[in-house]
């Protein structure tokens, strides 16, 4: 018996392909004959080092990652890169300059200010984070600066850098965690890269770093051992038990990107499903979305009914019709449809079906 | 076809009980008829938020940890707790104690060292760490000390603190991550106990912090958000996304001790189970004990066979024979068998059967 699967729109913690699900729960016992689940090996053992291997070897060609990078796989999630980005590379007297396009980068700000001064070279908040501002508006003044930091994707307010600020002589930053492998990007132009894997690459628990090597020097050596990035680079991500299930699960949904034509080919399924999503949003006077149409998520669609209470029932008949995972962030309310690489179109469309006859009942 | 599983003695990612895998596996597309796994499932929602509640309940039930105390589920393994001690718990003028029992001591005291001075208040390193002193021979003599942190069992030597330091005045600070939930311990005596949860609870990935509350709010200002006690204390451990998967299946753990007449069921079987392994290496002359026999470890028994060549070929012929693992730590060589709680009965019975042979065909 096939088992019972919704439409999971959630955020993240996040949908991952049926077939990769599949894949994990058929070896789960016994991974490739070995008698033990690959939760069960050593992190030092011949399974667990191929598996770790092969997930960078995929990540490193489905994004292009040269040899001047690392690629690490931590834990603790985007939350703690927040201080080890600046811990680690900040020297204390730079300014290092930051994009408030949301609550995620704010709080990145709030951590960046206990290492060096920070300078906000753009902030949303007066327009209630609906639009992100070509970069070349930005108060870019600062000396010598360290880094400048941006959030790719904002998951509450359902906002996404479509053009990436173009200042070659600083390091990039860039805070991936809601797009990294949903689109292509060129990794040369960024100095590090991070990412939480729990909406586009797997599950919760292993946190994607991409950082070029010479950033990664910059370590003060008051730094704690399992903080400074220096140490994991040189020890392959292993200084201590890497989260290995987690990895594990990144490096299948990797091999289903690949097998999808790569990034590539989940971007142009991104874009088929957000265009269609957002023609529903604006297709009638019912539906209103939240974002500046030039900055809209292909990510997280964000938009908002007539009224709360309608809202509400949205959400209710949603679920009832296994659409789980619609309502908006607590904090700006509202619904939010997250459509990550692994939402397959068919749940796209599930839900456009649904919303039109919801409009219709209640428009 | 049930799978194919060895008996697992490695010292972590360790063997899980194979019922709790089964059930992992059986509802790992489909958590509870929800249409999602427990891996894809919100960290807000209400699937997993039981999930999170249940395994607190459970190991406060298991460990008898009273409401003075939190429970929380972090990321980082016991390595970064080798710097969030200290971090948070340093004044900074008060020197902190350490005992050094080998290898993991050693890389905490390396920490401490960048948040207060550390003094090393007994050391095993003369004796190659076989043994451990009683405290009544430390030297305790600091003035008003921050704490005193000890590792209860060593995975590497193969020893354990059979009767812990009583200090009542200095909050003791253990490093359980190899025998947490193996044995009864009054946690009323601890003010800190940390565990990663790979070898007696789970998968790797999360790390178990039981902390006295009073000590959480020594914290400083300038500790960075994800990295302070007080944060993960406030949000229960869901201040950003946790590691989801493995509490889960932490959980899932935690129900299986349970069945088996909790924390005092499964310290017979291990008291068993290591009775059973010593007399067995103890029995003649081809095998010999690394360790004081007072010391010895209940988790990991180590012990090395009449020269180098034999213990290669003892690992061969035993990893043939479906008893994984053994292998001592590449950093002291020999055999090491992890006997955690999840390794049954009869894989020590199996390997015992297995080392009377081979001392037969080659003593």
């Amino acid at each position: 018996m096939n088992p019972h699967r919704v439409f999971n729109f959630n955020p993240g913690p996040a949908t991952i392909p049926t077939e990769v699900m599949e894949q994990a729960r058929d070896q789960f016992l016994d991974y490739q004959g070995c008698g033990m689940g690959i939760m069960e090996c050593s992190h030092r053992g011949r399974e667990f080092n191929q598996v770790r291997e092969s997930a960078e070897e995929n990540l490193r060609q489905l994004m292009g990652i040269s040899d001047d990078y690392a690629v690490l796989f931590l834990q603790g999630g985007a939350s703690l890169q927040f201080s080890m980005v600046p811990m680690n590379l900040a020297s204390g007297q730079q300014p290092l300059l930051y994009a408030d396009t949301g609550s995620w980068a704010a709080k990145a700000v709030k951590e960046a200010k206990l290492f060096a001064p920070v300078q906000v070279v753009y902030s949303g908040k007066a327009q209630n984070y609906a639009r992100i501002e070509d970069c070349e508006s930005w108060e870019m003044g600062a000396d010598d600066p360290g880094y400048l930091y941006v959030c790719s994707n904002n998951t509450i307010f359902g906002t996404q850098f479509h053009r990436f600020p173009e200042y070659p002589e600083i390091p990039l930053v860039a805070d991936m965690s809601s797009d990294i492998a949903s689109r292509l990007v060129d990794v040369n132009r960024f100095g590090l890269i991070f990412a939480g894997a729990q909406k586009n690459l797997g599950p919760a628990g292993v946190t994607i770093v991409i950082i070029r090597k010479d950033l990664a020097a910059r370590s003060r050596d008051k730094v704690p051992t399992m903080l400074k990035y220096s140490t994991h680079i040189e020890k392959e991500s292993c200084f201590n038990t890497p989260p290995t299930f987690s990895i594990y699960m990144v490096g299948l949904v990797l091999e289903w990107i690949k097998k999808r034509g790569g990034i590539a080919g989940v971007e142009a399924d991104n874009d088929h499903k957000a265009a269609l999503l957002y023609r529903a949003i604006d297709e009638g006077d019912f539906y209103r979305g939240t974002v500046d149409p030039a900055c809209r998520s292909k990510m997280n669609a964000t938009f908002r009914l007539p009224d709360e209470s309608l809202e509400a029932e949205f959400i209710r008949q949603a679920t009832a019709a296994g659409l789980v995972g619609l309502k908006g962030h607590r904090s700006v309310g509202g619904i939010r449809a997250s459509i990550y690489n692994a939402m397959p179109a068919a749940g796209v469309e599930t839900l456009i079906e649904f919303m039109r006859e919801f409009a219709k009942a209640n428009g």
